[in-house]
């Protein structure tokens, strides 16, 4: 009756999802749309084999500015403020420097403890680089009370990896703004799982991962986020030659471009820029107010589940503190993520001992998340987890 | 005649190449090869489409290590000294201030002026990441001269993008230890054109592009080469997740994987990986000898051509001494590579006045290159390149 009545169900068919599957790992890598098969078709056959160097002077070169334009009405930006290209990771590291470099009596950037790690590896690389530079991480709670007159800048996972606990953005970037530092939120969990409004919270710099709710193929480029007013005064420590002010003029001196050109370094690829282009135009046609109620129903439709299994669940419950998965915990959640996958139910296991799921709007029926929770309920019941094949670490879990 | 007797001849027919088309630009993107087509389709509609999320213990998250080791055979390295990620501007930038902590006493990168500019570009970066860094890029001539006590790395550029020019490898890497530094090479231009042995030659870095020779796709992702001696001495300042001893346990303190997965930063992007490893594949079939003869003779061919012409060659003569492309000066090259093109014959012009031609054994036979020529005569000899449409100055040229 919900499916009935659903103004996203007709987005499913747009995937390519195997039949007698349900995948509720959409957080961590987003489905096949299936026009992004055609569109990387005609991007290899035509664009690079009949047009082959030609395809640079139509449509290549401008596409990381393209695409970046596209992602901006989904985090509430300007089309100028955003730009697409290498991975998460190293567009924290270029912003990380680049807001240390702000002024060079605040040394330190403020993180959460126990986030998703790269952004705490990287930060680590990057006071490497800073003279003077320092870390630190703390738990969630003392970040406010960290914050001073030291702190260059504020490094916040907006929504949690793992309990899926959403960060007030307004007040945390008011919070850093308080103390003068700058805040540069990863919005890796967040882009297409909740409502985004950068420009309205003022924030300054963001970067975020696009092959999740954006469903641009395993690997996809990153964004990255500048607010314009800082523009013209960051640059890139990775001053690579498509950041450059002219790069076919082949000087020996750099020069950054203007805008957020000066965030590139390298070629961009394009094979994997066509493949998230394609995810992203689907937006086109999504009212997005309907995506976030609808997460918010199946979340209530798999905690209700996993609440009559007596599961302790880690994500709360107020929807607008959370982004769009649904974490459980459980001593054996490795082994029953591995019961659940040969039951047709991908999910994903988050160490220690998560059980993790994705509540991904647009090729998730409410059915299919009910039907999920029945044979999680079928492996608890019958510990049908303890089969030893259910055991076997796998290499990325 | 030539033809008939080429050992290469048979490649041609394993690369989509228009009809009508003579493409003397594989050395800045080479053109796709036909199984890259169905290995695209495949990883899109079955590794990602169906498999989803358990392609990464299928053969995913491996894939920059294993093509590193089907790279190694092509630069003479152990297939454990090569990895693929990230771009060459990235790839520089990791090995650039690695080398530069090696000795705190050694403050200086050595490079060449007016070579391919992200080189120096990404090291003025880096001087601003390593504190006393100093970049000294002198010209040509002079390099050897200026090695001394305190230069940390020589960085080099070991095919000239322009000139085709190439540095004798041995005799500069035994010039840079001689003075106690570490020498890093970038191998865009050279390899898959020309004879590589950095063992014998005992290069301590290197990274190279996968686009041109190697045929592995728009923007395909670099390769990055540490000598096994110097792997667990050096680290990356982008000490992303991937590049972390134990991704998967998700701890926030980064530890460095062993081996070369420790240069790896963010998640490897796969479609592009996969085109890539397409490309790679297709050299099991080849044989490189007969590769580097062929360059020679391609280039004899139009050498003769432009000596005809009057035009002044800038590639050296001697095929031990050069890539595998040849460039000529002409006042007029912009518009002449403009009137080619018209004319179905794809070269590029170089800032400011060079005419570029690649000469890639795979996919050109002797008669094509010579037919490029006779193209060229005629639209010199009646001046055709003053048709104004030829003027207009193209965003990427």
């Amino acid at each position: 009756m919900l499916d009935a009545a659903d103004p996203l169900a007709s987005m499913k068919q747009r995937f390519a999802l195997p039949q007698d599957l349900i995948y509720l790992d959409g957080n961590s890598l987003g489905p096949l749309p299936r026009v992004t098969s055609d569109v990387l078709a005609d991007t290899a056959n035509r664009q690079w084999g009949d047009r082959l160097i030609r395809s640079w002077n139509e449509g290549w070169i401008e596409a990381p500015q393209r695409i970046g334009a596209k992602i901006a009405p989904m985090i509430g930006a300007a089309p100028n403020e955003v730009i697409v290209g290498d991975s998460t990771s190293v567009n924290l590291f270029k912003l990380l420097v680049a807001a240390l470099r702000i002024d060079p009596a605040r040394r330190t950037i403020v993180s959460e403890q126990g986030n998703f790690p790269t952004d705490l590896h990287i930060a680590e690389g990057v006071i490497g680089c800073v003279p003077g530079a320092s870390l630190k991480a703390v738990p969630r709670p003392d970040i406010a009370c960290v914050l001073a007159g030291d702190t260059a800048v504020l490094l916040l996972a907006h929504v949690h990896y793992k309990t899926g606990a959403r960060f007030d953005m307004k007040a945390l970037t008011a919070a850093a703004h308080a103390v003068g530092a700058v805040v540069l939120w990863d919005l890796s969990h967040s882009i297409g799982a909740v409502p985004l409004d950068l420009t309205s919270a003022g924030v300054d710099l963001a970067v975020g991962c696009t092959y999740k709710y954006l469903n641009g193929g395993p690997g996809a480029p990153a964004f990255l986020y500048v607010a314009e007013r800082w523009q013209e005064r960051l640059t890139s420590p990775l001053s690579g030659w498509m950041g450059h002010a002219a790069p076919f003029a082949f000087a020996d001196a750099y020069a950054p471009a203007s805008g957020m050109t000066r965030w590139l370094a390298g070629t961009p690829p394009i094979l994997t820029m066509a493949a998230l282009e394609a995810g992203i135009d689907l937006w086109r046609d999504i009212d997005r107010d309907s995506v976030w109620a609808k997460s918010a129903a199946l979340f209530d439709i798999l905690s209700a589940t996993g609440d009559s299994l007596g599961l302790e669940c880690i994500t709360p419950r107020d929807a607008s503190a959370r982004g769009s998965h649904i974490g459980f915990h459980h001593p054996h959640a490795y082994a029953i993520t591995q019961a659940l996958i040969a039951r047709g139910v991908i999910g994903d296991f988050r160490n220690p001992d998560i059980l993790r799921f994705g509540l991904t709007p647009l090729y998730l029926g409410h059915e299919d998340v009910w039907q999920a929770g029945e044979i999680l309920r079928g492996i608890i019941a019958t510990e049908a987890w303890r089969d030893p094949r259910f055991s076997k670490r796998l290499a990325v879990t």
